[in-house]
């Protein structure tokens, strides 16, 4: 038996940091894991800004509510689920996350929260552990299962390089140029068919 | 972040060999994990009456594709869903449970997997591991989740006392008479309200 792990942003559903610098106008938050590989680093350098700007929770979630999954994400997820066991392992929040489960069907999430004041100001972040995605795919190996992940980050290629099998979908420029052993795919129908043929 | 872990069989859906054995009439297939705290030695049992009678992996999957969830189980689980990640543990065949898990909206379930022959006959289990469904709550634990788990039967008891919270759901007396510590629930608006106030 198989479990995939798959990337949530830029994977199944738009970056929601570029949605909310987009909605705002503050360019300074469209730096994403994509560009910066050290998490929480990248996780202060936004929470700095939102404190500075005054936007709470609530103005990220009135974003996030306007989102939608990307096309064809609900169809490759809807499919892929019947093949195998899937799980999405995303280092955004438990706050941001659930109105986009909800649009995909409710597919099992690990993710990370966040620890927010009585005003509603995202104070920190509170990560499940330090390396999240890879050791999901350690513990999903130590209890026999088969593994595939994917995903188009920095944060994601630890788990990739641990899993059985693995790809990138979607990945920038950077990532592809320092890792070319790596498979990419740009469309569902050809993601989803690689994953077919590389689980158990 | 929570993982609730719960039981398939008896919990979400009609115990598929007792479904088996009213089809067939052959009543020595209704005994269960419910009666049988050895797997292993009970899937020998079963194997050995269907080699008896004759019968293959399709006759089996003709009657679960008659069983239906139980009643209010989707509507349990579908709520569920929406405060906690649930993943279903059960010693159960992933031959068997896919078109139990296309009823109840493609859950994340971890299970065993099956040996077949060419002309279908069932010649043997393949377990992912021994003791499945109390490692797979010792893995999501070791990965920073709160765990919740809950069953009905003897393979459940080592899950939901690993777990950091549990109940029994519908359990025989045997059970609740060896287990008197443990809370049990009858229906499935209790059941819920107690997850969602043992759950963080």
């Amino acid at each position: 038996m198989t479990v995939v792990a798959l990337d949530l942003e830029g994977v199944l559903v738009p970056e929601i940091w570029i949605s909310f610098a987009e909605k705002t106008g503050l360019e300074e938050l469209k730096r994403t894991t994509r560009d910066e590989p050290d998490y929480r680093k990248l996780m202060n350098y936004r929470i700095d800004i939102l404190k500075r700007e005054n936007l709470k929770l609530k103005d990220i979630q009135e974003t996030i509510a306007s989102i939608r999954p990307l096309e064809g994400a609900k169809e490759f997820l809807d499919e892929l689920r019947q093949s195998a066991q899937v799980v999405i392992l995303s280092d955004t929040f438990e706050e941001f996350a659930k109105p986009l489960m909800k649009q995909l069907g409710w597919p099992t999430i690990f993710c990370n929260s966040l620890s927010v004041s009585a005003d509603g100001t995202i104070e920190d972040i509170r990560m499940r552990q330090e390396e999240g995605k890879l050791r999901a795919v350690e513990a999903f190996r130590s209890i026999g299962f088969y593994t595939f992940a994917a995903g188009d980050s920095y944060n994601d290629l630890k788990m990739i390089r641990k899993a059985d099998a693995g790809c990138l979908f979607r990945a920038p420029e950077n990532i592809l140029d320092e890792n070319p052993d790596l498979r990419i795919f740009e469309r569902y129908d050809e993601f989803l068919s690689y994953i077919k043929e590389n689980i158990k």
